[in-house]
């Protein structure tokens, strides 16, 4: 197979990165490219700024005002000699030999098969993130969209806009109209109540006025199985209920038994008919996380030490969604969360550039290094926002713990604010703040390209 | 099937629209919405802003902000209870029974067969515009992209960020890393040359930067059978190839004989190999034209009198590229240009208002009405922007006349102010000039989303 072999001596060692997640592009971000070379292999060369997904489902934001493309994000990988991005995905990791084969990303192009490559590093970063979960519910894959990737909330919004101009057709019934304007959310959690929240902004604002022929029917379902938003605090959950309530998103307890193309089944026997279906119940490994032969960790991640490396190989960390700490630790399984993706891809930065600057860079040459403090996650509180200008601001370190917790108009300036400055280009920046802007003053873009 | 019926006597009468490009959404941003009820079937929801579409592709301008939506042209037909658009196709026009007969537009999803309805007009205004045209040459359709709909500045934005990124993998001869990076635009016209010139920008500024690796391997190749630019002033032509040629667009007359997957074939026997194929040679009849069982035009047009009515059935007229002047008129039929369609549709907009006021809305009820002055065009003269900054100003109001033509940067100026000004929203006028700004600060966008 075609590839590039080791590193010599006089090179730079070469880092490889798995995946473009926050994990990995803040690891990208702050690695000093003076020491390495930087490899990085994804299906996808942006990443996603996954708290504004939700947003760009109905116009809100615009879906390159939450995509940095990964050139941005280290200009090195495209004008370092040695450094490159791969739009790949790695089929298989052989830790023996210090290489990883990947295959490349060719959807669209008919003319051209993908094609198989090698690729050997001194140091692995496996960022390669986790995959939608849909616990075994049958037809969820198929007739549900998740809303993890730009493409996602493009064929969201693309769906949406559909079916608002066939719900108007004549030769439909009204059956057929209410099951059409149906959208219906499964999981309560930050993006399924935020994507909620935003439905409901944009049938009260935009629908009503550009779609008034079917504006009574349209409506948005939220189905839960326990408590939504379980992780916030209890106070803020009754607002955040009370809020949605008041916008119209009807909330359901439930459990999902079955999906079918027009209609999902709950275990107590009830039939929700659908329009439009966005999942969004947690995330689980990737089936490339589930071949790799080496010690996992609960659910299934790839079992990582205090210092974020898979301990029974060389040269080789997990970081992200798809990583957590084995029971060895004695440490808990962090959640999957941005924040402590991009906390572990700046810690590990860090630990390289150290590791290369006491030579160690080179694969097999860090045995001796002392690898310092270990990683500590501490959390930074949670937000939320509900739509119609408000939500939730949750600054408490714990599920039991005291602290700053906040709901209403200033928590959602918070939100707002908080996020325009974590965005990670001033360009991108730029267009968020203009987006908000334009969706002010002129309200949602619903042209259907 | 079902449908709607006739109005009657005491309801506004209806117009029915088929098509929504320069020509109808001109018309149905002047109709009289409180004389009409009207109806609009397109298969897409808006209208795109041809002139600045080549931009799009290499990321100068985003998609959105050449878009706008046909709620914002013409409210009503969101809003009155008998003003609608129907995202559909016209199948069949019954000029007998004075209706037409549609399928809705049911694209990506699956749960959903499209369905067949029919609609009675008083009035029927066909703007279904004209399709690409091929003049039969194997291939073309199924391997080269035109750059007439925001989907197409899509795939192609798409393809070629996928092109510049795979080149860079390894595995890839040099061979086929120079067939990749090979941009081919057949046709010479406007929009193959600004599509041209917009790839040299792309090239000379962002792939430099951004693409360093490959940088020098990228080419921009344009076939044209005859002349570039033919319908402009010879000081002008000369200047625009100078110009292209300055920017390293490689000019090749040549007529393409056969295209191929990965490679055209010229008359002469000359092989070009292409990564990304762009098919600008002008357009001929739709099938939607081609079946409707009337007197056409030269070129197999709908053909039209002097008020834009077909004159062989009543309440029918047709304007833009898919009508033109009959022999019997004695007038040549008109280019399928922007500002020829646009014109047809303000001045259709005139007679129908006036027509209505007279009481000659409803269905045959118009025989005895004085149709007032016939249409009349007068060319405004032509733009092109050659790239760089430098663009192509012809006032000459036609070929052999005589009048003002400019080329540079003043040229470039006045192409960017007139079209920002023709731009129909504030919303998109506001983002256009946005996008020019961040594209000059940040460089273009180069996610591949």
């Amino acid at each position: 197979m075609l590839g590039w072999g080791p590193t010599k001596g006089d090179e730079k060692p070469r880092v490889v990165v798995l995946g473009t997640g926050w994990a990995g592009c803040r690891l990208l971000k702050d690695i000093d490219t003076k020491i390495y070379d930087v490899v990085c292999v994804s299906p996808r060369n942006h990443m996603v700024f996954t708290p504004l997904l939700a947003s760009t489902c109905v116009g809100t934001l615009e879906f390159r005002s939450v995509a940095e493309p990964i050139g941005r994000i280290q200009p090195a990988i495209s004008r370092e000699p040695g450094s490159f991005f791969f739009l790949s995905n790695c089929t298989r990791a052989d830790f023996q030999n210090h290489e990883v084969h990947c295959q490349t990303v060719t959807d669209g192009v008919d003319t051209l098969d993908p094609w198989n490559f090698r690729i050997a590093y001194d140091k692995l970063v496996i960022a390669a993130g986790a995959e939608a979960s849909t616990f075994g519910i049958q037809g969820a894959k198929e007739h549900a969209i998740f809303l993890r990737e730009v493409h996602h909330a493009q064929e969201i919004r693309r769906k949406l806009l559909l079916n608002l101009m066939l719900s108007d057709v004549p030769g439909v019934t009204d059956e057929e109209k209410h099951r059409l304007l149906h959208c219906v959310v499964v999981g309560g959690g930050p993006t399924g109540v935020e994507f909620s929240g935003e439905l409901s902004d944009f049938i009260m604002r935009d629908v009503r006025q550009r779609y008034a022929h079917v504006k009574d029917k349209i409506r948005v379902t939220l189905v839960e199985a326990n408590e939504i938003l379980s992780s916030f605090d209890d106070r803020l959950r009754t607002y955040a209920i009370k809020q949605l309530t008041k916008s119209g998103v009807h909330l359901v307890r439930g459990i999902v038994k079955d999906v079918q193309p027009q209609k999902i089944i709950l275990s107590d026997g009830t039939d929700i008919p659908y329009g439009l279906l966005v999942w969004s119940t947690g995330v689980g490994p990737s089936p490339f996380v589930n071949s790799l032969d080496i010690p996992k960790a609960p659910g299934g991640r790839i079992g990582i030490d205090e210092w974020l490396r898979v301990p029974s190989v060389q040269d080789v960390f997990a970081i992200g969604d798809c990583s957590g700490f084995l029971e060895s630790t004695g440490k808990p399984v962090l959640p999957a969360l941005a924040q402590v993706a991009e906390r572990q891809g700046k810690y590990l930065a860090k630990l390289l550039n150290r590791m290369g600057k006491a030579g160690g860079g080179h694969a097999d040459a860090a045995k001796e290094i002392d690898f310092g403090t270990p990683f500590v996650y501490k959390h930074m509180g949670s937000m939320a926002t509900v739509g119609r200008y408000k939500a939730l601001v949750d600054l408490r370190k714990n599920k039991e713990g005291k602290g700053l917790s906040l709901a209403g108009f200033v928590s959602w300036f918070i939100w707002r604010s908080a996020y325009l400055t974590r965005v990670i280009s001033w360009r991108n920046r730029f267009y968020v703040a203009i987006n908000w802007l334009t969706t002010l003053v002129f309200g949602r873009d619903i042209s259907r390209i």
